[in-house]
């Protein structure tokens, strides 16, 4: 079944949806926002693709890999805008989106 | 067929998430976004059960009502922060918001 | 944290959505798919359901118990459905969607 | 503006959102499911990607060429399939998703 072969992977974008979408109402909180507008519009980008891809793989989605290859851009795009903060939620989800943006390139 | 019963409601779901999703993109652009921070939030909540709502409703869910419901609520919450904020865009979109919600209402 | 408060039901919704749209896929390769239209149709609506439900809590939405409450109907819904099926996806797409729709009522 | 930009494409995914939800929706009504499983299939995921698309043009994706190269990879595939199929429906949905690839292909 192709949403066993792509068990860990589910997992992994699961975990970076997770990650994303925590460090976006995380930066809507902070005190400078305006500082935090770019991270805030990847964030919802890369939650988005992710959550998308993840269900697509559940259901045996025959575009896995092009799917894959559009998410890993996206991931690393992300990954590499939270990583310029030093807030925890932000370094934690660039672990989140770099980790992710290696698992999607396995398959795409 | 339900989705032409529902075709008014179906246009006015898509105006109301093309303004929502404009006025989140611009909130991110606006010199003070600390400010625009709720709005950022409430946009993307009602585009995004807007756009849910539209595709229930274009493919004949048996859950029209409840969710027309729900999405009236969140339309309603976004206008009335939208409307606070003086920006072309937060009032067209507080606009689209009320005329989304009272749309909804009908079907609830 | 909104989303701490949130995690195991965000990981029951996790589970539900990985069930539905399995049991989808499923469904679509069964013998008698006519049989299973509704079934197929109603694994889409609570999987999408679910998963934007998912994605809100992570996110901290305020519109938590309004969009639990319709989620939980949908998810009841499925259930009922997928139960009138012997196959072993359906079956555990029943539980699965039984045991979520407890879980939102919880908050809604 | 991004979204006034792409304000043609925009609608273009719209009416195929619209089409392929439609044409889901009919087929599972249909006299004999089993034959239109595929087109079932690929009507959800072509009106998924669409969709997504058309709200990341909304507000104004830096990933706009990307993501309409995977959606017109999907629009084919889903055209592809309904044309095999006399329904109006099916015919009505492949002309939309393959106006539909083509517009996505113009930016890619």
């Amino acid at each position: 079944m192709a949403h066993e072969q792509h068990q860990q992977l589910i997992q992994t974008l699961h975990e970076c949806v997770g990650a994303c979408n925590h460090c976006y109402d995380a930066c809507l909180k902070e005190e400078d926002v305006n500082m935090m507008a770019e991270c805030i519009r990847l964030d919802r980008e890369c939650a988005d693709i992710c959550a998308f891809l993840e269900q697509a793989l559940m259901r045996g989605t025959p575009f896995a890999s092009d799917l894959a290859a559009v998410c890993a851009k996206i991931c690393e795009a992300c990954g590499n805008e939270c990583q310029k903060h030093d807030h925890e939620h932000c370094q934690k989800c660039a672990e989140a989106c770099f980790k992710c943006a290696e698992a999607c390139k396995e398959i795409a």
